[in-house]
């Protein structure tokens, strides 16, 4: 039989996922903070993330693929969509459609429609995460990305 | 305090997760199985898969997306590395890496590097996946997928 559903879990999981991705918009009203963005990742973590390479491995890596992503653009905002969280006692997963709207440094708007997975543990007390994983699908034949797929 | 490790559910899913990439194999010697991959899936599994669109939410969705991927191959042969299991109680997490090689209809040879998240859930005793996560890293500026990422 399966263990009771863990009801605070998914509702505190729920809250921090949240929380992650607002973490991550910026612009003329709010400075780029890319230690609270940080935060929500465990040491340990390993990013595969939308661009090259493979992985990022570490928080180290992690940080570096976030200045250098969103280090240029002017500003980030991001509507999240079709949230789901499964929870068990030390182990969350968060799955979400993310709608990035980005300006450039010239000024251009560039939109894309990304699917992230997030896990997540909870390590003495505190829920961080271990695993993500960001991607758009693409087009094997012609070999594109689909950035605005649905 | 972090629950303790399961140990156990770790083993368990890391023999489960080797099986189904095992099972998505095929070639002269054995044929395409889509029953034994489908039984893998939960019913209401949702899959974000390395092609368009950006979902299969359902297995009756997942199994025409693994008709018409795998269909049309000769064959299909799979390198798994890089396999991680984080497991709570009825919720576990794999992520591996899978290189794969498959032969067209033509006989041509593609080669791509796959990233794999695989969510597992426990009910009635039984592990099944509820979200699979497949993607390949991209390059935002040319909008190409990498094939080869490393």
């Amino acid at each position: 039989m399966a263990a009771m559903p863990q009801f605070d879990v998914v509702a505190e999981v729920i809250a921090l996922q949240k929380r992650f991705v607002q973490a991550q918009e910026f612009g003329a009203a709010r400075p780029l903070d890319i230690d609270r963005i940080m935060d929500f990742y465990a040491p340990d973590c390993v990013l595969w993330d939308v661009v090259t390479p493979l992985q990022f491995a570490g928080a180290q890596a992690i940080r570096g693929n976030v200045e250098e992503l969103f280090g240029s653009l002017r500003s980030l905002s991001i509507k999240l969509r079709d949230l789901a969280v499964h929870g068990d006692r030390q182990l969350a997963i968060a799955r979400c459609i993310l709608e990035l709207t980005a300006v450039g440094p010239r000024g251009r708007t560039a939109r894309m429609t990304c699917r992230i997975t997030d896990c997540w543990q909870k390590e003495n007390g505190r829920w961080r995460i271990i695993h993500e994983h960001a991607s758009m699908p693409g087009d094997l034949r012609s070999g594109l990305i689909e950035f605005n797929a649905c």
